[in-house]
Formats: structure tokens, C-alpha cells, sequence
């Protein structure tokens, strides 16, 4: 057995971190974990009684490929409330998670060896997902003036089939307001490209809403899932919205790629949309984390950051302490016991001066890393190691 | 937004029947239903109790990529349990379903333009999403007198990169035995291909004991489900066992394509590799069926079947009947109320001319299909329509 060319992607570097973290956590040390990139909260208790009364009853077979009726019932209605958009249900198609959703849209849509146009510092497993389908994933640096996020200038000349936005971005927790995000959309659609739109983080946001595609055009694909705002990242449920006329296509290949989602993880999604008072009790939490993070990193000497619009990340540049941030992720750990994580999953070139900071813990933990980042960067002084 | 060509796969002929049964029991039609690929049991009592315990408990937040421990350790065991195979849990990767399992196999054994050899007929999701990944099917008519399974002689002269089989085989139900099955392998490895086999039917065999690849080599990719012997279909849970020095490389491709398979489909999966005594007495009642079947089909008119040797499907030649298997197929869900699956979803060529028959469900059903089918037939004649 051989490997394919397709198949050898890159190691995650948190993995690292993580691994690490876990042995000083057997050795007894205490570690702060601002690596994670899932909320610390449950399945909201409305989302978990669903599927202990489920657990009762008959059994849970597969659904159609599309998902539950009742579940793309609910998913659009929720257009309705967060953005005043009237979506047809009949556009919701219930995924595996956004990964399953990235992989169904990506090979719905692009052909080996089209070329993907998307923004660094971003989600790492949109390049590796695109490599394993044989796309060209072309990589553009975002410009720190625009907070990280692509806008068309830096698309001009490029030849691509598809483009790709993050809005609350990971690792920057960045947002494209309606203006930037529709210049984009316009980009694509004047090539006549496809617009993936990862809405991933929306629901979490602090001082505006988050903008939908789907407020700007029908011609777009959205993926969202129940892992971050809705606090089910294990359950692997998400979805995606596209075109009315790609529905019937779509549909053919999520029959054969993944028959359907899981099924208990669609019941368990039916209960956490009317879970919405402890989910914003959840964001609630975030929110004074962020308030936190956003004054205590840079007293502690993090100083070069965006506050983040949305998600639950806080990206620093650290050029001014090093130019090795996995050397300096390891030393956090080890010296200060908070795992953050380098910049080099998110950014190949540039994420060697960068470090991401999760927010997705209790207030209690995240106070307490303050407190050791602070300790530990009066110890160590500015400048580079 | 553009369909893309690799996406573009061919509908099921079987989902124009079931939207046609469906129409049926609306119109208030009693319909058996002989067309289903699943169990009619829910998941094993152990299983839906260890879920429901765990919905009072902590977050089922991500499992890591290669799934809990705990569970790769009791499916190894499952090797000895069933095949007196002595396995290595790190080899054991957990899946979402066999589907997840096909897209990570495929995507990390073989690179877009390679040729899988699989045999026809066979489950149509395989040349589909080999489709969609840009792998070539080259599909080869198996023969009547090898029970529509492969033998190395169909394979002389080809150039392949992956070899597929499944035993036992939907549509047919038909096994290699351990001499076939060896063959098979090392036609595979005598060319450096990777041997993939698809033993989702494993514990739903009759008379003799399905054969692992694992018994016979180390260097194949073994894919498996707890969908069918352990009655999971919809909670999207199966495995892989691999070679031991790609379980790195394996285990990189999940990170980022599935994250993980779902937690609480994990914890379910424990439940039921506690529950055989309740998935023996579902294996008894698809005995039965099976036995009702083999009588009961060849008296009713549908004498050409070779008598299964595991899962739960009679493929049954009908080409003393028709040469539109579709036609048919209406023509009996119509007239006798009974749904059962053209061979066209199956077989491109030979389907024409093929039905498949499920005995997935209760004993009483199968006797009322039966006794159905038996009417309908004596009423439409032998011969042509």
C-alpha cells in the first residue's frame, strides 16, 4: 500500500502543543487552555433531553439525504431571525458538519484542478480538504490594514473558479461588513466563479451582527453548523444553503458521499434551536472573556492585536518577541502553563510571527491565564528571546 | 455558481420506487417494503442506554481524529472475537459510516487519474464517489458461474491502481471465500495496488463465517460499519483498519476532512459491541427471513437467485421476465404493494434484467411480501409482459 499524492498533507502544529500540554498535565502541572477552538459549554440541555427522550423511542434509521424536513424548517427560519431573510427551506441541506459540507460543496462545484482563491491567515483544513480534491488552493496574503480579510484588489489579475471568505475569521475573529463582503461576492460573480461564504462563527458576535452572503445574493453557497454558536462541534452537524437550481445536484452527491448526517445529531439539533436563552447566556460568557482578553493581553505585553469583531480568538503579532512562534508557544507552555497556539497552521509564511489566543473557556481560566501571561512576559521582557 | 463535472453522478433508479411507495401509503396502500438497505431494528438497547446516560453527563465535545481510544481497543478485539485475529487498536481508525471511510481511503491511497477495479454488480455509491474524486471506475461484469463475485481472471490485462470487493456483496449477498479472497489480494499486491475491502455485511452471514482480508494480509485496507450487523444506520459510525506505518498518514487526512466522527455515535458504538446477545436475535430473524425467502421467491416465480450467503438481499435474475427492470419493478410495487430495487442502481447493463429483494425487515412482513409476490406473479403469467 502506497500513499497518495493527494492524501499527504501537513501535520497540524497545535497538535503539538496539544501533545505536549497533555504530558505536563500528566506530570500534575496545571494548564490553562487557550489552544482549543471549541466552546468549553455542553450541548445546550434542550439539545441533550431531545436525545435522551429519543433514545426511548424507535429507532433512528437513516434520513433523507437532505436532512429532517422539520430540521431545513428550522435552519431557515433562523434566516428570518438573525438577518430578516426569507429563505425557502427547501435550499437548507442538513451536512456531516461544515467539514462534510466543505467537502460536498467543493467537489459540487469545482472540478480537479480549478483553483480556489482564499485568504492567509485562515482555517488550515481548507487548504488540506482542497488538496485531498486535487483544487488549487492559491493562497492570498491579507493585508493588515484590512484586518486580515481579502477585498478585490487583492484578487485583481488572478485567475479562479472559486473564492473563499471566513467572516468572523479564524484565527482573527475579524469581520467583512456588508460593503466589503458584497465587493467580494461581486469578484466572484463578474468571473463567474463560485462564492463559498463559512459562516461558521455567526451567532457569536459582540458589538454588530454578523453579515449573511445570503443578505447580499441567492448566488452564493453558506456553510454554518451547530459547532460553535450552538456549542455541538462532536455531534459533526452543520449545513449549507445554495442555489435553488443546485439543490437537485447537490442532493445526488450527498446520497452517495454521506448518505445523510447523523440522525440523533439532527434531533439533538432540533432541541438546541430552541436552546437560544442558554446560548446567549454562552455568548454572554465569551463576551466578558473577550472584554478581558482585549485589556489583558496587551497589558501583558501582546499589544499588536485587532480586537475581534466575532468567534472566540484573539490573533496577535508577536514579531516584536520572535520569529519562531512555535518556540515561543512551547516556551509559553512550559514557562507560564497556558497552551496558545503558533500562527503557522493558519499562516505558513507569516504565522511564524503570530499566535493565536482562544477565549472559548470559562472567565474563571481565562482570568487565571492572564494572569500567568502577564507573570510570565514581566519575567521574560520585551524583545526578541 | 456552475455544477461541477466530477459531482454530476447519475440519480438512484431505487429513490423513483420509494418516492412511489411513499405516494402509496399516502393514498392509503399498504406497501411491504422489500427495497430498503437497513435494518428495521433501532440501535441496540446497550447502545441507546449508554446515550442516554450520556446526555446527563459533560460535553461530547471532539473525540480525537482516530476516535476514543476505548472504542479502536473494542473493535480490535472484535478481530478476535470474530476472525481469531490478533489486531493492533492503533491500526483501528474510526469513521463517519463506511461513507466517511470511503472518502478517506480513497483520497489517501489513491490520486486523481488512478483506476480502481471493482466488480459489477455492486453498491452504486462506489463508482459514484470514486467519481467525484476524480478516480477512474473500471467497473467489470462479474460472472453468474463466480456468483457475480470477482476472480483474478477478470483482471487480466488491466492496469489498476485499487482493487475493491465486498463480501458479502449487496446486491447479491454471494462471499469469497478465503482461497478467492487471497487471490484477489494478491493479484492486488502483485501489482503494487492497494486492496481495499468492503466488509460492511461482516456477522450477517448464515452458513459459514465471512472471511476478513485482515486473516490474510496485513497490507490491505479493511472497511467496515456498524450499520448493518449492529443496526446503526443513521448515527454515521464505522471503521477502518489499515496498514500500521499509514496510520500516521491516515490520521492526518481526518484532522482536517471529518475533524472526528461523532462523539455520541462513539458512545453508542460502545453500547453496542456490549449488546450481541440482542444483535444475535436480529441475526435469527434475518435467518428466518432468508429462509422464507429462498423457498418462497422460487415458488412465486422468481427462480433464478443464487441463495445468499450473508446480509440480507436476494438479487434475483428476472430476464425470463423482462428487459426493463424499472418497468417491473413499478408494475410490482403497484399491482402486489410490494417495493423492491431494479438491478439498474446496480448493475448499469445487466440491471435491466435484475431485481433485488431485501429481507431487512420483520418476519411478518417478509410472509406478507411474499405471499404478495406469489399472487401477483401467479395473475401476470410466466414469460414476457
Amino acid at each position: 500500500m502506497r500513499n497518495s499524492r493527494r492524501g499527504s498533507v501537513d501535520p497540524f502544529i497545535v497538535m503539538d502543543v496539544m501533545e505536549e500540554a497533555r504530558r505536563l498535565e500528566e506530570a500534575g502541572r496545571s494548564i490553562v487552555h487557550m489552544e482549543v477552538g471549541q466552546p468549553g459549554t455542553p450541548a445546550p440541555e434542550g439539545a441533550r433531553a431531545r436525545v435522551a427522550e429519543a433514545m426511548a423511542q424507535g429507532a433512528l434509521g437513516y434520513t433523507v439525504s437532505l436532512g429532517l424536513p422539520a430540521l431545513r424548517q428550522r435552519i431557515a427560519a433562523l434566516y428570518g431571525d438573525w438577518y430578516g431573510v426569507d429563505l425557502d427551506p427547501g435550499r437548507v441541506v442538513v451536512t456531516n458538519g461544515s467539514s462534510g459540507a466543505f467537502l460536498l460543496a467543493f467537489t459540487a462545484f469545482l472540478d480537479a484542478g480549478d483553483r480556489m482563491a482564499l485568504g492567509t491567515p485562515g482555517y488550515p483544513s481548507y487548504r488540506q480538504i482542497l488538496k485531498a480534491l486535487d483544487i488549487d488552493a492559491v493562497e492570498i496574503p491579507a493585508a493588515d490594514e484590512n484586518r486580515l480579510q481579502l477585498v478585490p484588489g487583492d484578487l485583481a489579475g488572478m485567475d479562479y473558479q472559486g473564492l473563499l471568505v471566513a467572516s468572523p475569521g479564524n484565527p482573527t475573529g475579524t469581520m467583512l461588513d456588508r460593503d466589503a463582503l458584497a465587493a467580494l461576492i461581486a469578484d466572484a460573480q463578474g468571473r463567474g466563479a463560485c462564492f463559498f461564504s463559512d459562516e461558521i462563527y455567526h451567532g457569536i458576535e459582540y458589538e454588530r451582527k454578523a453579515v449573511s452572503a445570503l443578505e447580499i445574493s441567492d448566488e452564493v453557497c453558506v456553510i454554518n453548523s451547530f459547532s460553535k454558536y450552538f456549542s455541538m462541534t462532536g455531534w459533526r452537524i452543520g449545513w449549507m444553503v445554495v442555489p435553488e437550481d443546485r439543490v437537485r445536484h447537490i442532493e445526488r452527491l450527498a446520497q452517495n458521499m454521506f448518505i445523510c448526517a447523523p440522525h440523533v445529531s439532527q434531533v439533538a439539533a432540533l432541541g438546541a434551536l430552541d436552546s437560544i436563552e442558554e446560548l446567549e447566556a454562552n455568548r454572554a460568557v465569551y463576551a466578558a472573556n473577550r472584554k478581558r482578553m482585549i485589556e489583558g493581553l496587551p497589558a501583558a505585553g501582546f499589544d499588536r492585536i485587532a480586537p475581534p469583531d466575532g468567534a472566540f480568538y484573539v490573533y496577535a503579532d508577536v514579531s516584536a518577541l520572535t520569529d519562531d512562534s512555535r518556540a515561543l508557544a512551547s516556551e509559553i507552555l512550559n514557562k507560564a502553563g497556558v497552551a496558545v497556539t503558533p500562527g503557522l497552521d493558519f499562516d505558513p509564511e507569516r504565522g511564524a510571527r503570530t499566535l493565536r489566543f482562544s477565549y472559548a473557556q470559562g472567565t474563571a481560566e481565562i482570568e487565571e491565564g492572564l494572569a500567568r501571561l502577564s507573570d510570565f512576559m514581566a519575567r521574560r521582557g520585551p524583545g526578541k528571546a
